[in-house]
């Protein structure tokens, strides 16, 4: 079999997340696999690094396949793109060792969340923001993120609670940068639970709206109780930046 | 009666542009003005700028109207944004003078073109640009652009030919702006014929694909024939950035 890695751009906006649904074409994965099966004529099935919810966006999604015939990567490239939608992009095509394994190999990820955050709304960021008009205090932002960077219990900030799955992960580094009117938290760590990027953006948000207190991480982490931490923001700000192997 | 300027800011992808159209409920104009009767139970009538084409977007139109009843501009701002549809905002109100005509006095306006200049396309940056993979010689663009700055006959630039009114025009200043992929070019003037900006956009492209030399656009001008000069750009990459007064 030969293997193959894609890096996919994606516009999540009309998309029922990334995971191939049964009942439903409308996912990233269905759409991806589907044009590669029809190239193909084999039943291509395409293993993503994670999933991303309905109308979460990605610039760097990472995923691979593998067929029993061989393809140059142009040729990957050039057909995929020529019959996915336009909200779907093939970025690059490689040809890798075949026990190269998108999700298991991936050893980090970063995530982007842009917030829109002034009076007035934007008719051409809306679809990719999320629109705070209050005034937050940048200053608190920064201090909580540090409660939030290194290895921890994140159980406070998931929603999948279920089993008995570890809900410890580590965070190498929070980074908050303010370009005008739109403010971007960029989370690098080496894995996320369910939700958690989302939870630990409306939990900063809290801290910037002074609805929390940057020293009220710790406890609020220590708990480990979903409902003390803020809510969960939605998710056409949240972008799939970068996965590293 | 009252005058009320609007300044607005729409995107233009669902909509077959500014100009009420008697069959489409389809055009900002037309979407504007039912919001505003249904708030002042007058049948009002909205004076912008000038038109912009299907697909064109704007950061900023100006617009007038006028009422026989007192509202404050934060009443008209308040309910204007909560019953317009999401992709048209209307970022000030104010009560000027009851001479005001926001198409008359309209001293000159500036438009920005966007091109997405890079081998791939983008999934996000589609809609609100041209998508250019070929490289641009960028010195060259900027060389053209100085033979169109000033008062011309811009008619070889224009597809309205009809009639017999003046296809004189001045433009004040082009500039040209790269950052990453995206190359912006910016036009002041005082008027524009109808198409003049993306007839324009179609001339300098060729000259940075080399298909034209810089030093033609004198010529071209001078000859004032529609199929000299280069082809008409796509509308999304159509901004009306600003009318001054």
């Amino acid at each position: 079999m030969y293997n193959y890695r894609l890096l996919i751009e994606y516009n999540g906006a009309k998309y029922r997340g990334w995971q191939r649904l049964q009942d439903s074409d409308k996912t990233i994965q269905g759409k991806i696999e589907e044009v590669l099966s029809k190239m193909t004529g084999e039943s291509v099935e395409i293993i993503g690094s994670g999933r991303t919810d309905a109308g979460v966006h990605a610039y760097g999604q990472v995923a691979n396949f593998k067929t029993a015939e061989l393809y140059s990567p142009e040729e990957i490239l050039g057909y995929a793109n020529e019959y996915l939608p336009k909200d779907i992009l093939i970025k690059k095509v490689e040809q890798v060792e075949e026990r190269f394994h998108s999700r298991f190999h991936a050893k980090s990820k970063i995530y982007l969340y842009r917030i829109w955050n002034q009076v007035l709304p934007s008719v051409f960021e809306g679809p990719f923001t999320y629109y705070v008009p209050e005034e937050l205090d940048l200053d608190s932002i920064k201090e909580a993120t540090k409660f939030l960077v290194g290895t921890h219990d994140f159980k406070a900030f998931s929603t999948a609670s279920k089993g008995k799955k570890s809900t410890v992960r580590t965070i190498h580094s929070i980074k908050i940068e303010k370009k005008g009117p739109l403010l971007e938290i960029k989370f690098h760590g080496e894995g996320f639970l369910y939700n958690m990027v989302r939870i630990m953006v409306g939990t900063l948000l809290a801290v910037g709206l002074g609805e929390l207190k940057a020293e009220d991480i710790p406890s609020i982490r220590e708990k480990g109780i979903r409902q003390f931490s803020g809510e969960k923001v939605p998710p056409q700000g949240l972008f799939l930046k970068e996965v590293r192997y």
